[in-house]
């Protein structure tokens, strides 16, 4: 099979049956019929799914490695996810843990425009992490969030994202909601990004993202699993000079190992920066697996522009240097809730928020 | 709190926690910050969950019922589906098990425009089950697709879809295959209806199903986990004719309830058919789950319009009488490797197929 994917799923299965297993994977996620009827050579050499290699991992889980052909993806991100997970993911005995893409795959979606290294200068930050707050709770007028805003943006933060609750709801419309935080930001002259999040249909984030746009926004928010990877993909692709920030909700807790989903997939489909649930906050996601997910998002991966590992979900300030001892620089710190109990003393909190970051990095 | 969502979740907690633990999903799916941060009264009010019930189900489940506001999701889909589960997807305990959901709500999505009826209408069955089956494998030419198509519709066969796995590929490009396949069932004068399975992006799939609709195409398959709701429910909302056939491919094996996601949500989003996975072929769903999700999909729901469930995957002709006892006439039964497997047969067992459900509904 030429220029093949090769997805990488971890299987619980008996030893005996695994090899009939590992077939029958293949054949889901290729074919999805009996082989016995297929009479086309070129359907039973090309497109069959193979398997590669099977490895026992111990406890009743196997990996079992099988190679897609790529052309079946049709450079749809959708149809990669479809290819990779889509019948499978309705197997309660298969995870998909990893996959490997052909170079001209990596090519054709290009990943994030605007990686990293962007994210970085766009707020000046050369050496010390990024920092990111959240504009919660959904519910308030714009007019409150706003002044929300302009507090962590006197304290200093870098990037301002909306909560991924924030859609286009009657309490704060979208485009009062963006007009209304731009304004604030642009009044005190502060650097600081504003990231709103856009929600619905392709037709609305189009629309979504031209009112952010005539604001002066170059950053933006997005939830793959929700509007469809497609989507997601078709913005990045159409707009090179807008950042994206992507937020995991709908991701699943472990049908898909986080670091290919969010940390590779996510990447590859245009964000510069991966929102994923931090260990030791409020969802449990493993050491391993942050440290894997930041990995996936950094590493040199063809042409394709790093992401921005953004740990999230119930951080808060007293953790900085630990969280920048286990994620070096290479990282956008996201601490929400914990700057906003604050209250009144939320402009200080950021400051703080701030200044542990900058002597974590220049001492 | 007004017009609520009551969002249901099955929850694995310790008793003494369950109290806690369901206070902070309901924080989690609304607010997602710490209470005491939040000043305005509104929010505490009408924004901020509710635990409305809470009920031991053995074994260290607990259902709890969480009252969400409907204003959160502002009559969007995708953000429907954020408010029901979108950060609760990554906390590996919780399970969302079902949604009640407010009348407005149902008439602002307004279900499937041809649904069951319709359906059956089209294919002139009244009493008797319809029938599907698939056009399958992909790899193959939109020329040997097309004679596959035909002979299906030689048998008698109601509706033949796409495999899901057909997209927009090098080897069978969705409009030269949309014209091979309609060019066959029109020159044998037919009225089985072909089903093909739109992908990609919003853009993309309006470009594909003008290119169905140009060639008398009146359903088509989409796969909501894939393409994200919202663009299913534009294209439902944008062309009323069209019948819609939801995938469930993406859908996860057992984090959403498939009752809820499939029978319910697809439905109301705008599917007049939804495919799921059998009991007793290759997929894990229990009797229980397959009979849940074909009430949930047929059931009266305000004025939202029954959906055809469809079994599937890995269905034999010889279970037909089984699955017409289990399911009576309200079901679409769809067969594909099982009648491909026939191969120069196939003509003969799809008449079978016909056969066997006339016989089951007229004696």
């Amino acid at each position: 099979m030429k220029s093949a994917i090769e997805a990488i799923y971890h299987i619980r299965s008996d030893a005996r049956a695994i090899q009939e297993r590992a077939r029958a994977v293949a054949i889901e996620q290729s074919v999805e019929m009996p082989i016995a009827a297929i009479e086309d050579e070129h359907v039973l050499g090309e497109i069959v799914g193979e398997v590669h290699a099977i490895r026992d991992l111990g406890g009743g889980i196997f990996e079992v490695r099988i190679g897609l052909n790529a052309q079946t993806t049709g450079d749809d991100a959708g149809q990669l996810m479809n290819m990779l997970f889509g019948n499978a993911s309705l197997l309660d005995d298969v995870i998909l843990h990893d996959a490997v893409l052909p170079r001209e795959m990596l090519d054709a979606f290009g990943g994030p425009r605007q990686g990293f290294a962007e994210l970085k200068a766009r707020v000046g930050a050369s050496r010390r992490a990024l920092t990111c707050s959240a504009l919660k709770p959904q519910g308030l007028p714009s007019a409150a969030l706003a002044e929300l805003a302009r507090r962590f943006a006197e304290g200093g933060v870098d990037y301002i994202k909306d909560d991924h609750g924030l859609a286009d709801q009657a309490y704060s419309p979208f485009a009062e909601r963006v007009a209304a935080v731009s304004e604030a930001l642009r009044s005190g002259g502060y650097k600081t990004r504003y990231v709103p999040s856009l929600t619905g249909d392709l037709e609305t984030l189009r629309r979504a993202l031209g009112i952010a746009r005539s604001a002066g926004i170059d950053t933006v928010m997005l939830a793959p699993m929700i509007c469809g990877p497609s989507n997601m993909h078709a913005l990045a692709r159409d707009n090179p000079d807008i950042a994206i920030l992507a937020h995991p909700a709908l991701g699943g807790a472990a049908r898909i190992a986080p670091p290919l989903l969010i940390g590779k997939l996510f990447r590859l489909f245009g964000a510069g920066a991966v929102v994923f649930p931090n260990f030791g906050g409020r969802f449990g996601y493993s050491r391993q697996t942050c440290k894997a997910l930041a990995r996936a998002a950094l590493d040199d991966w063809g042409g394709v522009r790093p992401a921005v590992p953004v740990p999230a979900g119930g951080m808060k300030l007293q953790r900085i240097p630990e969280l920048l001892d286990f994620y070096g620089d290479e990282v956008m710190l996201l601490i929400g809730g914990d700057l906003l109990a604050a209250r009144e003393r939320l402009v200080e909190e950021t400051r703080a928020f701030m200044a542990s970051v900058e002597r974590y990095a220049y001492g």
